[in-house]
């Protein structure tokens, strides 16, 4: 039997970006409705599904080799490992998650040390403790199961994630510091990071995933052009990337390719049709290894 | 504005049975799907829900007046809270939920000592440390999110909430011992139930509470009889209770009511009818109290 | 055959309370999953749903004999119909609904007047239209197809239907005026108001459903007593109604019996428990008629 | 442990009655969301969920001592089983359900003769098959994995399930014949049946099963009334019960209960109001034994 | 602050398809799943969702610079807006929307005319007032609040949307004639189209939409051939678009590469097969701009 | 109207993979949420849903032309019908998945032989019969309607479709033989196989489906590359395949473009990136025809 990296997965809100990431960096993996082992089709590898909440102490205990997991949960645990690399999921907001203290609109606080003597729900219990005691203010933390936000106006503050505030403001409440911010990270157990043939499976995992994200922003652009036009065209090319000019049987022509930013795709496709260009065509692409 | 109670209802799987036993106590008692704050036909109740986990906490804290939630979690959190009553909701099996030691069965571990040096998953964490420490057994406690049941292959063993053991055997595990046992509990904060108006509004509710479940498990039974039958019918039913006997217009018969056992009644209406009664009915109850 | 009272029944958020209201008034109701038209079983009565919005208009038109929505809706069609009687169903609240003009907490606007100019949404156009027209003000009055709260921000002015103002203030709205308060109706067609088979059914039914509205805040109470203790005990029921107090075949004891209201319950049952009582049951009501 | 009787419950559409049939007969049971064996809490019951279709095979080979299901699959089974009783659970429709064969709308077939040498698809295929047969009608009788309706216009005919027909209509479908009637059946192993504990067991349940149907149709009415009214509402009252008429402590009035039909109820009702009768209430019922 | 377009996508039916579509055209776009703005990864852009009968009039008023819906509400409201573009989002059938006017198959109706004094419902009641009165027809339009199909029975004839006319024949109704014809279209605000910014991004929006529906039935189909079997796979390939010849390291053969529609596809590939040629692939494209 | 191909699409856990096939394919499929017939956007072309179980027997009678299901229930069914291809859908596992006879873990049963005398049942009967039958096992093999693992510990054996055993296992049962191991297959009846224009349709539709079947394990790869570095990255690639080598603009590179198995891709991506290979893409293939 082949030698295996066993590595947890994050149940739950990155569940299916996660799955979806491991599929299109070539892994063809599934997860039957109520079971806890996905079956991947590489001998190498087995996963576990495990909550973020929890994921980091299972590695640094050797009960698995690698985890999938937030920044902030690895903190909150205090947990040994080695931190392979961050894998950057979402385009949606450039902003990171974060944990922050957040009050009431209408309550008489703008500092951590307004809170003095009060209590302090969420879910990320030692780190808000450590942040407190940090400053000396002395509050009760009390862990919040959930539906943190409802519990603001129950206690004195609380602290929350957030990546955009919305669902903060909905609740008519105020942020006044930022406790910890927090990226998803891909990270080993410190022994298992040791073995040769572990390492070196889990950097592959890692390129390969890497190169699926970064696939995800970009396209590949084509089109054909005449050879007296190739200068108009390459001045509204991004110019970072020289693009790949190839010949074509036709001598007064040429065929132009280049894998381009797909933000830069929504103005520039525009400009090449004002540019007069047609034939053009944008393509999607798996992965992009710079 | 009237004075209030303010009391937590448990979030998550007691949750509608709670409402249910609400709504027969008498409280028309309604939750929007997103909200955490129950609207209730009470000007002197107000609800919030918590998670049975965190519940115990914010009432020692004063946030609540008072809470439902079950035994292990009070435990758990060390709360120092007044017990009202225990409630007795669910009667479909007579054992109380037991928080077991489990292990795979094909493990070659017998007893809790056996699991020295070993790293054991739970939810209940404080209560878990503390029943090895008693025994002086050196485990690493690693808090499970969940899924419990799965992990005890990946590490040496869980302690798990279990009632008939089901989904225990379901994992081919075995228990070795149990660590708690819990019931749900209805309690107050210390400072509350000091207060005479607190007092007697979540004594009142501990009536009616009560009230329903003892109603949920008995019938109304009724039938007319003559006279001369009388004796033999009364041998029948059960005993311990004397039925109310009415007389009726036509002095040849009585009317018989009695309140009776639901699980009684199983046996004695195919017995009644075998014994030759006609007529007989039995009616649903709200409430009953002895 | 037998001749037909053809009502229309509400679809949408009335849907199941108008069902269960039916079914508590003795008639089987069903509806399979596609279907507009309700299997009942009585030969003498076709149902049809219909949403609230556009009932009225079809029973006016004489397309149905009669017809159960909201006040608002009749108003809004400008439906020349009989009302037979308002149905009081819900008891969560005792605020009727009401369509309200709303405006964002921030804008400077306190009065219908200081919106001229300006646009409102909402999906009750004609009434709105009225309003502002006998204020003499004027704003453009557009239809909102629902989420009428998210358009406050966009337009100037809503008009909103609220029962306790929760969804208002979640999008931080603030009332300025109440356009027009609403209950359920039963109302009938002119013409079928005529016909005497017609007229009768649709009596009845107004009959069963009264009966039935009323049981639902009613239960029985039992308890056996010794004569000597009577007068004890009736001090403490609610006056207005005299309870039936029957012979038993001790004569020493009676039997009372009382129907009251599921509010007074609440505390006469705790009293009851304090004052001795024991044996004493409630029990749920089908149909009540003073 | 106690003797036990092996039942089999109808997994799919007649579950959900059937459950809430056995509640209403005074057991509490219950069936976790992948389970198939539900927990009854009665020791000397074990059950079981099968298919209505495969029920009686299992029945009748021992492997069950008793079911419920349908009449038409113990038929097309050929079981060779004890009926205990019919179970008429459903009162929407008073018509039983058959298996009728129909053919699309403009087909040019009249009688099962006309079909001769096409195909026909069921569900019901040995009974369909008998059928054919017994006319001496040559037809392929094919297998239909459900949808049949859909099938009807691919072969030349269907046998297939209607109540109300509404679905067969829906697909624009004629019926030109009915097969067989069908009702749902309590029924034994011939071996268990000889068995005193296990038959005196499926009696007791055949009570209970149907004192619960009896009760779903039936209310209970109270009034009381002054004794110089009484022959005027016994008049109004169904004539083929006897009201139970109790003295009450006030001589001039009595107490008057009678069992009615929830049919009668809904004219009743209306009549006593209009006969100017008040305090008049109808209430559940549990069970009902003539 | 960048300035910004606000635009208006349709909720409902259209909703995901736009999604979709805006996704392919390069935007990422998100909306959680109780709000009406989604987020967009463009600070130019503002999304709005609003029901596809109210859009327009939100346009005309200048709440919106832009919107999608269909031509049908444009029309049905009055509004007066710039058409952009038509967006012909779907390619399961090449039928347009239609507004038709239907009557139950059994009805004796044949033209418009024979509806003179007769009762339609329809969701369109503005177009449908017009048909009528240019047809100097009298009949009475009633709004209907969906499920219109099922009112045709009960009034004389309805306006219904169809695409195949497949939920009209299940309901059994015979089309009589169109109404009106319909297909998706961006439009904008009158003064937002003078103004040069919004227009240029209005622009951009519009190629970027309409190149990306073009790819969804386009794909990139390549090939490597010896130069001598050239022109037998030139005549098998469409003719209107001239291939990519491109030169390859061994003179001997050339790659071929082409843009085709997916439908020829079909017919393509397995023409190609047979034709002998091997290593074919296609490939999905993202922009197609000619 | 266009001559037509009438094909059976499997209905139930077949039926999503086996549109997105046909989408993959090339073809528009789209079955609206109650309706047993797609709409496919080819004129030559109509679809029907069946169950895997029945549609062999359907494309035997000619019912069908073509159909797709598993070669367990065409030898189940005994259907004479032509097969076509077999169809690779899925590569989570590259098991075919089994029927095998399985006992519980605890039972004393090793092979067929040790079951004579006792009931299996299975949902394959007839397979079942003949495996026994061949053997000269006497046992009553009974229909088992889903569920059947349920059932093993109610008779003695089973017969079970399985694939990798999980569930099997969950249920603490043992595999003792493998009665008929199944895939997918294209069929179609005699006389349609004999027509030149069905023949001809189905064997294009073969060669699509098996094309998409291919391209979805398969990438494209391209990457630039000095000439004098060509040899070395000819060596990493698969030697099987031999990439297509295109002249560039500038002459010291040269463009490389293959096509690879996505699992190759796993290992080829990480090495390529370590021996330095930088601009290195794939992309996603529509099909593949070797």
């Amino acid at each position: 039997m082949a030698r295996q990296v066993k590595i947890g997965l994050p149940k739950g809100s990155l569940q299916e970006s996660t799955f979806d990431l491991f599929r299109r960096a070539g892994f063809d993996i599934r997860l039957s409705s109520r079971s806890y082992f996905p079956a991947i089709d590489d001998p190498e590898l087995e996963a576990v599904m495990f909550r973020a909440q929890e994921m980091s102490r299972y590695v640094a205990d050797g009960v698995l080799d690698a985890g999938i997991t937030g920044y902030d949960w690895i903190v909150e645990n205090g947990s040994d490992v080695v931190e392979i690399c961050e894998l950057a999921y979402s385009k949606a907001t450039s902003n990171p998650a974060r944990w922050v203290l957040a009050v009431p609109n209408e309550a008489s606080v703008n500092r951590a040390e307004d809170l003095a003597g009060g209590i302090v729900a969420t879910e990320l219990v030692n780190v808000t403790k450590k942040y407190f005691a940090d400053k000396g203010v002395d509050v009760k933390v009390e862990f919040s199961w959930g539906a943190t936000e409802v519990k603001a106006r129950l206690v004195n503050a609380i602290v929350e994630l957030t990546e955009t505030g919305t669902s903060l403001r909905a609740n008519n409440l105020r942020i006044i510091d930022t406790i910890v911010t927090s990226t998803t990270r891909f990270f080993a157990n410190r022994q298992a990071w040791q073995d040769k043939f572990k390492r070196e499976k889990m950097e592959n995992i890692s390129i390969l995933l890497n190169a699926a994200i970064e696939a995800r922003s970009k396209v590949g652009l084509k089109m054909n052009i005449r050879k007296d036009g190739l200068d108009a065209i390459l001045k509204i090319l991004p110019a970072e990337k020289s693009p790949t000019v190839s010949a074509l049987a036709d001598p007064d022509f040429v065929a132009i390719e280049v894998i381009i930013d797909d933000k830069i795709e929504r103005s520039l496709v525009p400009n090449l049709k004002r540019a007069g260009a047609s034939g053009v065509i944008t393509y999607p692409l798996n992965k992009v290894i710079h």
